[in-house]
């Protein structure tokens, strides 16, 4: 079993990349080989059992990705992708890193003849957006309020033909908000859903920039990465006329989350916390559908998470044990 | 008022021309200019009380609508695309006309900031898909079942990222199935929609190819051409969180579009039909919704037909006058 990772050194891809090589198996075969790609060498985990190469690649320049499939890998995980707020301050660039990538990766599978590579993208729950219902469902129309979930949607429709006609095995998962990322913020406008927890918890003033009300549609780390590997596993046909699917986040409140941050860390926490509405972020945001039912990703077999807690207190154990 | 067409020496485009030139004037002002675009030279009408000029031009070639959209047209029709049957048989030529020139378009309409310029697209019933509900309305989802959808709603999205970052003032309209097409038949994968009504009305026989049970949602030509002039009247903002609509098609059986034909031309008529299912064609057709709530449309002001009867009805006045 050979797999294909880009975007392997940002943060799925590294925590992807470990649970691959734990596991060091997928859809039921053994590892024999691993290929990161990225604009910069991906670091290659020191006790992996099987073989690892790392290439530093621009996939956004001509024929990049010529090289790397021809070695015919049996999963690619498609995960390079500019963030929300960077697509959204520079078009061209989110176009061709978020999309004219994808398109051009979908042609070399095509060209390849790699029909029955999976491959596995990650997609987002910016795709929807407008006027919609107060619960979301696997049927509801897509009308992204950002050029990344635009991007996106774009990528899956192709995605989704791409399959239907043979050229690939694709299948794409819609990720909702990750939380805790742990590190530093970064530039998703979704980077303060992190930070309101990660920061407090780490001794650190934050700034929550949107109302406490707003209601978001959150999953674990590790909940995200268990679904990419299921994703592998599921067979294509079992998709039905759509490869796409949103994940079975939770539905949580941001006072919510700060109430659990109380909980866990106390009032003392909780103060690092102050209140200041960025419009920009906000208007994101708040345009990111916060309820859904999951049927089609249940149906399939695709778990989320318990509870808010159980985020919080994944994130503490892992913490103490870095 | 400066229109632009692209596609101006097909079926439509043609009508559309006409259209333009009896109402020389488009919301509210007078037509002073025409340009049309097409592979050959779409003729020009020797009425034309405002001036038009008519240019062969490939517009997937790179730079091809450069120096015409320097001339700053006030509305684009872009009508310009590869029929659904070709568009399946051919991948590239598909992706290359229905998407790829839609974007350079969209591109150069950026570049010479032509925000104002409201430019309006036909997209197709065809954007639809897969497990769907019995009633489609604005809110359901897009999963395509052919390349020729795909590709039509991905310019959808990009046609609302644009208008959205005030780049260009778009429009889309999916257009129903169009009955009844004067002429001879083509390659759309709709052709015999047409074809069963019109080719009996003039004394030939016909085939077809799909089971007459299956319902269709249906729009005569001029109804098509009314709501294409109207989506240029019509304020870009009214359309909300996407810049997307079905228009109000008709639904019908065909086996209610055969009995219209031997009310209207006899059981003689009728006997020139004989059936012979066409698998490519119908699974591409079947996958077509017949059934949609189009409130958008209907709150925007677009109007569709009466009965099926008046349809046949205008098209054998027509056919007299011609």
């Amino acid at each position: 079993m050979h797999v294909l990772m880009t975007g392997a050194a940002g943060f799925l891809g590294q925590r992807l990349t470990r649970a691959l090589i734990e596991r060091n198996a997928l859809d039921g075969r053994a590892l024999s080989h691993l290929t990161l790609v990225d604009q910069m060498e991906a670091p290659i985990p020191s006790d992996a059992a099987c073989s690892v190469d790392t290439r530093a690649l621009d996939i956004t320049a001509d024929g990049a990705m010529d090289a790397v499939l021809d070695t015919r890998p049996d999963v690619i995980f498609h995960l390079a992708a500019v963030v929300s707020s960077a697509a959204e301050a520079d078009f061209d660039l989110g176009m061709r890193v978020n999309f004219d990538a994808t398109r051009a990766l979908l042609e070399v599978c095509r060209s390849r003849e790699l029909s029955t590579t999976r491959l596995i993208m990650a997609s987002s729950v910016a795709v929807y957006g407008g006027d919609m219902p107060e619960v979301l469902d696997d049927m509801t129309a897509l009308q992204p309020q950002s050029s990344y979930g635009t991007q996106k949607a774009m990528c899956e429709l192709l995605i989704n033909d791409y399959s239907r006609r043979g050229f690939v095995d694709g299948r794409v998962l819609r990720l909702p908000t990750i939380v805790i990322r742990p590190g530093r913020p970064n530039a998703a406008a979704s980077s303060f859903a992190s930070g309101i927890l990660r920061e407090p918890l780490n001794g650190e003033e934050t700034v929550c920039p949107v109302p406490t009300d707003l209601e978001l549609f959150v999953m674990s780390p590790d909940r995200v990465i268990e679904a990419l590997l299921h994703g592998a596993d599921v067979p294509g046909a079992d998709f039905g006329a759509s490869r796409s699917l949103m994940l079975p986040g939770l539905t949580v409140r941001v006072d919510e989350m700060l109430e659990t941050l109380r909980e866990v860390a106390g009032q003392e926490a909780l103060d690092r916390v102050s209140y200041e509405r960025d419009p920009r972020i906000e208007s994101i945001v708040a345009s990111w559908p916060p309820r859904f039912e999951t049927h089609k990703a249940q149906r399939l077999g695709f778990k989320g998470d318990d509870s808010f807690r159980d985020i919080v207190d994944a994130y503490l154990e892992e913490s103490r044990k870095a």
